[in-house]
């Protein structure tokens, strides 16, 4: 594993705050400096120490860095990949944290130097909260965290970064990005937009009569709006294609229900059951959640 | 208030045991008789002593009852109510706690004798948990539970019913049952319509990939696939008529994102975020979920 002296973490939001504070805990010896675009996160990163140093210019920042690591909004990573290009050291590791793989990739093959080596990281560690303030050292504690290469992707930094996430407590799995952005669009994405969808199907009347299954379905369309326009946006096909799938789902129950057909509605209700039973068992048996 | 000296339950799973449990804590001097149409479950009923008394006919479990509870699938009680009907008491006042109630109310006008009282109760106390041996007395604090009733019921008898089940610890809210009906279609029946749908727009393979999110959103898709078929054809009209709202309203979003609309996209999960904060923050006031 190539020594990792200094890493950068551009974006100091509640992910990027995160990675320094876990780097300090589970590192030693290892230089973690901080950037973020507003002054206001700089000024309070700094005031809570999430980071050894934090830095006002973007191109300083990565200077003498082993390990770049992006935590801001994936649409921003091409301009960022442009405005540090010419900084980043020799043989030094990009990477990024967005829940979406495919642009990422394709925008560091078009604005990195050759010299450099871009590996894609998707730690599944999200949370309703934002910012700096509620940066946790053991976010990543028993977290997934998928990594992402291509043909081209060097695989010695993709064996460091594996590494690298080992350490702060992730169980690593290898995706091309397009598997990753398929499969994600389906598990991750989709029921971001059902959940959001399940509350404007209802009124503000019907929604005093929620009980706990509809506050725990809902749960995640409290997420920041900005953040999951950004990553729907940036997945757009296979996004689109999942909302044509749940809608086939949806359909197909509503056609058993006007047909009165007994049978066929519990056979819809009685697969997703087994599936989801058969999905925590999986769960609890990897030690992704706790029995 | 009616003074109650018997209540009867018929159908002793979760629900049925809970309620007989819940009595006996909160009400003293009220004797509890207990009806189940599985022997194992009047024996387990027995075993664990859920009632004061377990009886193994239909029609005597109601003789001297002052308060009858129906707690089976919804499609049991008409056939229910014509078992019973010869040997209720005068006066008697029976309910139900199905999730639906239309039908309910319906079958009871046609199938009850005049000199009982029916009014349909809604207890919104639900648990993927089933059976006799889950039963807890503490089920109903807290909870909200919706009394129906129509032109024709008797408001003494919905009086005592309702302090009945504020007794129990439940927060006590009055409803026509076809308000009821297109309320509970979109805040209870769509969400588990959705659940149920999410999951199997997935394959067993992306499932290995849920996170916390997914694990939340499709929570309420393991719960028992029979009692949900019920509630669902109980329901069907309106229950069809909230699939169409949120085909609706993913069509909305996936048209946006297959735009790149990045406002709209942010606009409807913005409008999502806030209708769910204020949801919370109403359930908080009104300290139905703790703060």
């Amino acid at each position: 594993m190539k020594e990792l002296k200094q890493i950068t973490v551009i974006g100091m939001g509640f992910l990027g705050s995160s990675i320094t504070l876990a780097v300090s805990r589970y590192f030693s010896g290892i230089k973690t400096v901080g950037y973020a675009h507003r002054a206001l996160t700089r000024r309070k990163a700094k005031q809570l120490a999430v980071a050894n140093e934090v830095v006002d210019d973007i191109k300083a920042s990565v200077c003498g860095a082993d390990l770049v690591v992006l935590a801001t909004p994936i649409r921003t990573f091409e301009e960022i990949f442009v405005a540090i290009a010419d900084a980043l050291p020799a043989g030094c590791i990009v990477t990024d944290v967005g829940s979406t793989k495919v642009l990422p990739h394709r925008w560091a093959a078009r604005k990195l130097p050759a010299n450099v080596n871009y590996v894609g990281s998707h730690p599944i560690a999200g949370s309703e909260k934002r910012g700096v303030e509620f940066a946790t050292e053991d976010l990543f504690d028993q977290a997934v965290c998928i990594l992402t290469m291509t043909k081209k992707t060097n695989r010695q930094a993709a064996v460091t970064l594996k590494q690298f996430w080992s350490k702060l407590g992730c169980s690593v799995k290898l995706m091309k990005p397009v598997e990753h952005d398929r499969i994600f669009a389906n598990i991750s994405h989709l029921p971001h937009i059902t959940a959001a969808s399940l509350i404007n199907a209802n009124t503000s009347e019907s929604l005093k009569f929620a009980g706990n299954g509809f506050i725990d379905t809902s749960r995640i369309a409290s997420g920041p709006a900005n953040i999951w326009a950004d990553i729907l946006l940036t997945n757009a096909k296979n996004t689109t294609r999942s909302v044509d799938k749940i809608i086939a789902e949806l359909l197909k129950m509503k056609k058993a229900i006007e047909a009165g057909d007994e049978k066929q509605v519990e056979k819809l209700l009685e697969a997703a059951r087994d599936k989801r039973a058969a999905m925590m068992s999986y769960k609890k048996r990897k030690r992704e959640i706790i029995p």
